[in-house]
């Protein structure tokens, strides 16, 4: 149902780029389990090899943000993308990192309450408010 | 520029629901700068009303998150929908309740990484790995 | 396949909200059919109390607009924001509302026509004329 | 400000396909003036032709819905989409129909209530109603 | 699964303007095979003939640009609606005009590099660089 | 105007890393000339190499695609995506590399008919066609 070839393992072991993310993917994460959107990126191994590459940058590594934060802010865009693949990733991703039912409740309910302003504001054609553009910026 | 006409304080003062709003807005954020938004959704006040309360409710009381993260959720949200008075706002709101430059950079850097991965996602039309799907949901 | 729970009526039993707002969903539909969305919304009493609130009040109460026609501007709106499963509920809900073929065949068609001339203005990047800038708005 | 050039009547007369359109326009709509958009298109005068041919035949041609439900859902859909210049040009054209600030008010609130219930739908990822699926479709 | 019914050829049989219409989506496609969504706009026989006769226009006719790259541009555009039919059909179509496997991996790599900066260039609201304005425009 | 600074030639100057990344850009398009997105940022010196090293692996390098064709794509994904900054930048960008008005409106007329095309399929939540899925993927 892809548009493009979900990898196996034994696909990945014949490419030594493949097979080296998927194994910096597991050491990673300490765990076997390599879900989908690597397998079907392995099709274009510099592009797996950046995507991943990015994502421990942004998501991994130690940074302003709480681990759990990101995956919340993470929910978000791929909500308001229309993913749905990502918002079931970065769900139980979150939950893996702790988030209980009632924080998920609040990520649910501000995502929607940002849509339904997002919409009156550009329904509106709202200007911004001067106060909000800072001098220097 | 707007769609609607945007109304100031002299204009408030005719309608009672608006008045109150208004009011309410004030004393909630121990301010006396009402956005533009808030003018524009009075020519409905009704519309004014509820979004207040579900704002109030959702943004302001106490919940599981705490008033950072929310506001960096709303930034994301608003930015995946493409919306500009919403990003200058809450971008704004979230430096008044502390937002530092480098976490304002990563709220960037994951905003960035998701819209990244979500259409890879989508374009290569990734099914959901049953490993994500929990029992009994 | 959902993210959270959808709640049975056993599961909504035993709660005060839930169950209050279900039996009023209930009444308010005059049917016994409970639709998925509210029995994911559930599990935040709290969002499901007032997003129901909000759509008695803008699709069920007296307005200026009737019962058919907000139908018809929700499925426009649902199939914009790529949303498949409120494109069916509120497609159902416009036939339940006398929807005819040739009707809904012409809501699909501003659809696509507003989609093609909206990327085309954004594509051109097209400056809004100052014949639409009404005076005092 | 735009990345076309906007072609001016007299940059129009110089064009056979171009003046032809434009004149239809102008008598279509009992109004000397052409909006930027045309203008814009004017520069691919195939594309121009097929544009201004599907709105006549969706937007001012007889149809199942009347003239000004029409331009409600054409608002609605722009909205969506985050189309400033369409948002104006057709909040214009729905006040021209005789849209009332009430009605005005009715459609913002119901495009702000699905944009609400969309992200939450696509959040919760929640399954279409087997009720929502109709027997030979 | 549809919110419309798919006609079958029998059905089409029926109708002469969708009969028509198969006859010349078979004779131009060299191929018996009719995809959904032309199966789904049957029901409204009009738009069924507009939205055919312009992509043939756009897609079939010779143009500016080869057939290949126009696909590719599709499948780009599908993805960033989040439209998974569409890119279904233009990934199939591209692939049999020739699209090659590191051509495909190339353009989702387009495809996730443009999402990354346009969600920068809007989280951070950059300016237009008045280089980018040319002059007559 | 802006959410975060733009940093001047001077500012980049004391930062190592955004001085190092200024260099390359001008280096690499042989052009005094950095673009604002660049400037906005180098608030995050690590987004900003990042975001420069995959831009140069993805549009600069050799690949399955030539360098024209990549910003079709790049156009075709920023509209849809909904990026003023993104759909002039690389509207310039094409034109710089040869981009012809005839090939400019060409994509245009693409952009709108798959804009077109998709929220057809989406209202009608049209199933994929089993010929479009291919066996192994």
């Amino acid at each position: 149902m892809t548009t493009v070839r979900l990898w196996t393992d034994q696909d990945a072991a014949g490419d030594p780029v493949v097979s080296r993310i998927f194994a910096d993917i597991r050491a990673t994460r300490k765990s076997d389990f390599i879900n989908n959107i690597w397998r079907g990126l392995a099709n274009n191994p510099a592009l797996l090899e950046r995507t991943w590459a990015n994502l421990k940058a942004v998501m991994v590594a130690e940074s302003a943000l709480d681990p759990l934060t990101k995956e919340l802010i993470y929910i978000a865009v791929s909500t308001a993308n229309g993913c749905g693949y990502c918002v079931h990733s970065h769900t139980a991703a979150a939950r893996a990192k702790g988030m209980t039912d009632a924080q998920h409740g609040d990520v649910l309910a501000i995502i929607a309450m940002a849509a339904h302003t997002n919409s009156l504001a550009t329904s509106m054609q709202i200007p911004v408010d001067p106060e909000f553009l800072q001098p220097g910026r």
